[in-house]
C-alpha cells in the first residue's frame, strides 16, 4: 500500500499554489501559478530520483528507470492545471498519486522491469484555452501543435507564447515516446460512487463530447425606443439556444448531458439590445449516435431560432472527442487490483474528458476513479476524504506495478 | 435660424474625443474622455462669453446673462456622455444645440430678459454607473447624492471618486438653481419620424422605466459528469428570464418594450455549469399601470423559474422612473415654433429616458426630437442628417427665445 499521509500532505502542499477565493484553486494552465506548481512537482520528482523530460507542449515526464531500460515505460499521471474556480483534486490527485507510487516503490526498494513515467499533461482543463486535454491531444496526433500554439485566451494571449513565457516549453518532440500502458487516477466528478458507497470506479468507457462555439449577430439598438418588432436581439437568441441545448439533453438523458457555461453579450449595457453574443455549447454522450444526433438537432435548432429573430449565426467546433472504450487488459488490471486489495468497486463511464481518453488512441489505457463529496467538481468546494484518495492510489499502485512487472 | 454648418462642425469636433471602433464614440461618464469633452465644451462656452458653473454632481451650467438677471433662467441642454459603443448625436446634439442657440443670439445681437443656461448633465447614459440620468435625478431630488457617489462600475470604481479624479466635481450644491423652464433637443432613437418623413417630434410624454438587476445563485458543477437532474443551473435560469421578459413585453406591445442587455455568468467556463448569473432587466411603458403589471409579472415569473430549477434569486431595482407628462406650456412653445418655421411635426412619446424627464418634476419642461437613420441609437452607426439637426435646433431656438422673452 502507498503512504496515504504523504499523498495527502502533498495534495495540501500543491493546493497552496494558486489559491482560489473559496478554499479551492485557480491555477489555470500556463499562468505563473501553473509554473510554480510545476517547479514544486519537479522538486519532488528530483528528490525521488526521477529524471525529468519536458516536451514542446510543456508536458512533464518524470522517469523512474526500469531494470530493463530498453522496455517501453508504463505511464501514470494526469494534470496539475485547474479551472478558474477549481478544486484541489481534479487532476492533481492523478499526478501526485503517480508520484506516490514511485515514492512507495523507493521506500520498499522494489524495482520494476519497465520504467515508470509520472506525467503532468499541459492544459487538460481547456478553461483558459480551448480545447480541453490539449497536450495529450497533440501527443495522440489528434490536435495540431502549430494550430493550438495560436489559440488565444480571453485577453488575446496565445497559448504557445504563454507556455514559453512561463519557461516550460521543452525541446522534446511531442508524441515520440513509446508507451507500454497508461493509467490515470481521477476523482469521479459525479455522484455515483458516493451514492452507492463504493470505493473504486473501474472506468470502462468515456463519454464523447462536442464543444460548439456560437456567435450570434443581431443589431445593437436602444432598449427603450426600438419597437419590439424591429429588434434583432442576439441576447434573446442566446437565451433560446441555452434552453434548446437543455431540452435536447433532457430528451436523451441519462445517456446525455448538455449545457452552456460560457456566455458573453456585447456591448453588455443595460439599455442596449445585444448586437452580438458569443457562447459555447457543451454536449456529451457515451453513445456516438446520440452525440451525433444531438449535434444535428442543436444545429437545426439554432438555424430555426435565428431565422425567427432575423439574426445571423456562426458555429465553430472548438472541442470534440468521440466516446472511448478503454483497453480491456488495463481495465482488468485495475479491477484485479481492487479485488486483491479488498476494495468495493463497480464499472463506470467517465462523464468528463480526461487525458486518458486521448492516450487510449495510441497506447493501452485505463482509469481508476474515487468518489468525491456530492459528486461536486469544477467548484472550489470540491472535496474528497484521505481514505478515498488512498484507496484510489493503492489500486493505481497495484495496477501499475503489475503492468510494469517486478 | 441657427447656423447649421457651425452646429454640424461642432458635433464632428466633439466626436473626435473618445472615438469608438466603428465610427461612433466611447466617451463614458467620468472617464478621461468625458473630461476632455467637458474641456472642449467649456472652451466653446468661454468663447461665447458664457459663465460656467459646476455642481457637486459635475453638471455644467453655462450662463448667458439676461437683461433682467434677477429672473430665473431658461435652461437648455442634454448630456455629453455616451454608451460604450454609442453614437455621435445621442445627448451631444442637445448640448451643442443649446450652445448654438447662444452663439446665434450673439451673432444677431439679441438679448433675452431671462438668462439662458446651457447644461451638460453628468451620467445620463447609466452605462458605466446605474442608474441613467443620474445627475438630473439628484438635481430633481429623486436620487440621493451620497448614495450615487458610492455606486460602482464593473471594476469596482466609485462614481464620486471618478468624478473627483477627472477634476469635474464642482462646489455648487446640487438642485439649488431656480429654473424658469427646461428644453431638451434629442434624436428620436426610434423609427417613427423617419418612417413618416416628419421633421420634428413634439414630445408630449416619456415612457416609464424599471431596471431590475437580478442575481441567480445555483451551484457550480462539472458540465460533463453532473447528471441532468442534479443540476442547479443559473445560466439556464438567466436564459428563461430573458425569454420571460421578452414574452411579457410582446404581450403589452406596442404599449411596452423590454429586454435584457446586460448579462454575466460566473465562472463563465465552457465546462462549468454556471453557479451564478447577474443581469439587468429593462422594462418600459408609457402607461404606469402597464409598467407596474409588467414588473409584477416579471417578479412572479422569476419566482416560478427559480423554484423549478432549485436556484435562489435576488432582485434589486437599480433604476426607475414613472411615465412623464411634459408641461403643456413648454410643449405648446415647441409646437408653435415648428409651425412658425414651417416644419412638419407630430406629437411623440419618448421611448428613452432623458434628463428632461427628471427636470420636469421641478420645472416646466419639454423636448424636441429630430429623426435618426433607421431609428438606430445606442449603436456606433447612429446617424442623422445636417438638415434634421438644424431643423431641431431651429425649433429649440425659437421655443427657448420665446420663453426667455426678448
Ligand atoms: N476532468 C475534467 O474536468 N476535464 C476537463 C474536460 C471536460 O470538460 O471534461
Ligand atoms: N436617451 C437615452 O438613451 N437615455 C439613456 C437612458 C435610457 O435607457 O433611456
Amino acid at each position: 500500500r502507498i503512504n496515504s499521509d504523504r499523498l495527502w500532505d502533498s495534495l495540501m502542499e500543491m493546493a497552496k499554489i494558486g489559491p482560489g477565493i473559496a478554499g479551492g484553486n485557480n491555477r489555470q494552465t500556463v499562468t505563473d501559478e501553473d509554473g510554480e506548481g510545476r517547479h514544486l512537482f519537479k522538486r519532488w520528482c528530483d528528490a525521488a530520483g526521477l529524471e525529468m523530460g519536458v516536451d514542446e507542449m510543456g508536458t512533464m515526464f518524470a522517469r523512474r528507470e526500469g531494470t530493463d531500460p530498453s522496455l517501453p515505460p508504463v505511464y501514470v499521471g494526469s494534470h496539475l492545471d485547474t479551472q478558474p474556480t477549481g478544486g484541489k483534486y481534479d487532476g492533481v490527485l492523478g499526478v501526485l498519486g503517480g508520484l506516490e507510487i514511485v515514492r512507495s516503490l523507493n521506500d520498499l526498494g522494489i524495482k520494476t522491469k519497465h520504467p515508470i513515467v509520472v506525467t503532468n499533461w499541459t492544459n487538460e482543463e481547456g478553461a483558459r484555452f480551448a480545447p480541453a486535454m490539449m497536450a495529450s491531444g497533440v501527443f495522440a496526433g489528434v490536435l495540431d501543435q502549430a494550430d493550438v500554439y495560436e489559440h488565444t485566451d480571453k485577453n488575446g494571449k496565445k497559448f504557445g507564447e504563454e507556455l514559453e513565457r512561463i519557461g516550460w516549453k521543452g525541446t522534446e518532440k511531442v508524441g515520440d515516446r513509446k508507451i507500454h500502458a497508461f493509467f490515470e487516477l481521477h476523482i469521479e466528478q459525479g455522484p455515483i460512487l458516493e451514492d452507492e458507497d463504493i470505493d473504486i470506479g473501474v472506468v470502462t468507457h468515456g463519454q464523447g463530447l462536442k464543444w460548439l462555439q456560437v456567435t450570434l449577430t443581431g443589431k445593437e439598438a436602444h432598449t427603450g425606443s426600438t419597437p419590439m418588432p424591429k429588434r434583432r436581439n442576439a441576447g434573446l437568441g442566446m437565451a433560446r439556444v441555452i434552453e434548446l441545448v437543455h431540452e435536447i439533453a433532457m430528451d436523451y438523458q441519462p445517456d446525455a448531458v448538455g449545457a452552456v457555461g460560457h456566455m458573453e453579450a456585447y456591448p453588455n449595457s443595460r439599455n442596449i439590445i445585444a448586437g452580438r453574443t458569443v457562447f459555447t455549447i457543451d454536449i456529451r454522450s457515451p453513445e456516438k449516435e446520440v452525440l451525433d444526433a444531438m449535434d444535428a438537432r442543436v444545429r437545426e435548432g439554432i438555424d430555426t431560432i435565428c431565422e425567427a429573430l432575423d439574426i445571423q449565426y456562426k458555429i465553430e467546433q472548438v472541442g470534440h472527442f468521440d466516446p472511448v472504450t478503454f483497453d480491456a487488459g488495463c481495465v482488468k488490471a485495475i479491477r484485479d487490483a481492487a479485488d486483491r486489495l479488498g476494495y468495493t468497486h463497480r464499472n463506470i463511464v467517465s462523464g468528463a474528458g480526461h487525458d486518458a481518453c486521448w492516450i487510449n488512441r495510441v497506447a493501452p489505457t485505463a482509469m481508476v476513479m474515487c468518489p468525491c463529496v456530492d459528486g461536486l467538481s469544477h467548484n472550489e468546494a470540491e472535496e474528497i476524504t484521505k481514505e478515498w484518495a488512498s484507496a484510489g492510489a493503492d489500486v493505481l499502485f497495484h495496477a501499475v506495478v503489475e503492468t510494469a512487472v517486478i
